[in-house]
């Protein structure tokens, strides 16, 4: 079985034992461990199955997944990627699955909008959490002025500064313009640079909330993590604090969880009708203040950004680092939620173009206006177009294109398969 | 068949339809086309199959490559890349073969070291073709001053300035601090900051050398782009011409190639026993300046730069973009070639390591000497290790680890197949 969340995992090294379509691959290299910072056992099996599976225990399965995404440069495929895709409404029913969507993935800053909810939960009429805070609090910014700025005035408001978020400095704004913007005024990032910087500070603000001290937010034991592990566990239906457990780029716990389970959390908070009265005003507070402020979220230009500015709010989305994507739609009441295998951010970008075509989401006009972001041209030094970024539609296993309504199955019945 | 290489290639609109584990999959978006720029021919079917065989024409085959690494969160895998991996010698007998060596595949700037040749062959004897700067007109440079200042001082001894360099100029220096550093100067960059501007110099170099105008020297028709296409061609015994093409990101053709042709290319630089005198005394020289200037070849602290420095030239090593990476072996007589499916970088560095380990390459300093860069760390913002890549060795069909004395093929049957 996986390992619970603990404070601070401990990387340890071992030897991976994999399985690859059904072979058992051996790992010859022992990986470098420091001595000096952490614990050394190299002999230990890789002991992370989300099944428990004995005859799969020390294993980890590498999935057989559908390719989603090509990538031409002038009439050849350069590169493909593989991944999983699950679209389900908040009673659990599938509305389209692709790959494997039972396998634990780290869904990271696509959770954002899951463990917002405490805050809002916490300040239902706190004048100071502003429409612009709660978007800053679900979002993963890109580093622009216009985030950053927002985010000191918030943390003065509170009585804080920079140096109370917990997220790191060491990472350059997300966006290579505005990295570059910084070093030009001869500075250097700080925590408010951090993309994940606005979800910090907001837990700075649940921290004061609570009546608890700021200091260590990040830590799992720490009540506002707590928090939001259980508004995840809520949504899910299922205790994310026992799945296998790793650290975010920000610090905090990160957890891998099945898609189908990413998916269901975002079709909760896409339709929160069955959740309890305070769960559910969250969530839909939450809605409006990602759709009042798109820009926000990621920045100008950017994915999430563009969707919700061009479907003027039918459409919420929320990447993660590593090729994930998610998002809600409230109108039909379905929570999405994909995962490229190797983590590729443009393709995510593209597969969810696809899960959206695929759904009928899309009016033409929409899909004229996302074509830069769901079809994207690759261009070269000289800004000539090269190659382009396309989705792949997956089939089902009689040849036909996997039909949205024949995937009814039951994510509670342990077993389920997909069809 | 695939299309020749024409000056430019137009890029089609056109409908991918692709054969996925003998599926065929219908692309149902038609992609974007603009058009002010290019020709439109929506419903042309995608004409790119090397094999010419009618069964597969007008699709592309997405190979079910072996996954070749890891990456890892916490103790749980979080993305996986597959890809594909030969090692042959300079009469072609492979010596390992993992996953399609067949298909086509665009090794990028893992040619340069062949597309040098001409260069060397035209000038034999000139002072002032140094090896630092044969080193640059094979390498991939980050950007450096020290890099770009040497393309500089060479250009302005030809009596040419930046200005003649036709590889664009929308580039940052690969290396984001040399970016930054540039940003930082309020600087933008300049055509020699491109990664390709120092074998773009070379190329002019060579145009002067050939008494041919360098203008227009990106181009296929032009002298110096036949020189080294024919010097591609002459390493791997095929016509690089024919095969299916695209643009560099530089502006020059990109011929997509079967993998083994690769590995063979860098197996007769490697030995260059059996190659015309001229020739082998320029891939004696060539191997020389790159083992004398790693540095300049990519930058410090880069994987090829530091596989060069480690193993003091008995591993030269060229990355190209999108996951390709090859070397050379001389002691060994071998050449080395690999793709990553989707193109990822860090995972193309450490299936290198992979391969070079299950060679029996690195001596047990070596391996802990280069154990952050073919076992690299994933840290966070903090500087906290949060996971780390690592390679996976594919199994043969027997369950047994590949033996590469078992893997004697012929790549010129053209019965061959992977074992």
């Amino acid at each position: 079985m996986g390992r619970a969340c603990p404070d601070r995992p401990a990387l340890r090294g071992f030897r991976i034992v994999v399985v690859h379509r059904r072979r058992i691959i051996p790992m010859t290299s022992t990986p470098p461990v420091d001595p000096e910072t952490g614990p050394h056992a190299p002999d230990t099996a890789f002991d992370d199955t989300a099944s428990g599976d004995p005859e799969t225990a020390g294993t980890v399965a590498f999935p057989d997944n559908p390719v989603l995404v090509a990538v031409t440069r002038g009439e050849t495929v350069e590169n493909q990627h593989r991944g999983a895709a699950v679209v389900l409404d908040a009673e659990g029913t599938a509305r389209l699955v692709w790959g494997d969507v039972e396998r634990p993935v780290f869904a990271r800053s696509a959770l954002k909008p899951m463990q917002a909810l405490p805050l809002l939960e916490a300040l239902p009429d706190a004048p100071d959490l502003t429409p612009e805070r709660i978007a800053l609090h679900a979002a993963s910014h890109i580093g622009r002025p216009e985030h950053v700025d927002r985010i000191r005035a918030w943390l003065a408001d509170m009585g804080l500064s920079e140096a109370d978020l917990e997220c790191g400095d060491l990472d350059w704004p997300t966006e290579a313009e505005a990295a570059r913007a910084l070093a030009r005024a001869g500075q250097t990032p700080g925590a408010a640079h951090h993309n994940c910087a606005g979800q910090h500070t907001g837990f700075l603000r649940l921290a004061q909330a609570l009546g608890v001290p700021t200091r260590g937010y990040i830590h799992a034991h720490h009540p506002v993590q707590r928090a939001a592990m259980a508004a995840v566990s809520d949504l899910m239906g299922l205790d994310a604090a026992a799945a296998p457990c790793g650290l975010e780029g920000c610090g905090i716990p990160s957890v891998a969880l099945p898609l189908w389970a990413v998916a269901l959390g975002m079709a909760r908070l896409a339709d929160p009708s069955g959740l309890a009265p305070a769960r559910r005003a969250a969530a839909e507070r939450l809605r409006a203040a990602m759709v009042a402020h798109p820009e926000l979220i990621a920045g100008p230009g950017w994915c999430d950004t563009r969707v919700m500015q061009v479907t003027r709010g039918r459409i919420l989305v929320k990447r993660g680092a590593e090729g994930n994507a998610a998002a809600m739609l409230p109108e039909r009441g379905l929570g999405v939620a994909l995962k490229i295998d190797d983590g590729d951010r443009r393709a995510a970008e593209v597969a969810l173009g696809l899960v959206l075509e695929t759904l009928g989401e899309l009016s033409a006009e929409e899909r004229a206006a996302l074509a830069d972001v769901f079809q994207p041209a690759v261009t070269n030094a000289a800004g000539i177009v090269a190659g382009r970024v396309f989705p792949v539609v997956p089939l089902d296993e009689d040849g036909g294109d996997d039909d949205p309504e024949a995937d009814r199955i039951d994510p509670w019945d342990e077993d389920w398969e997909e069809e």
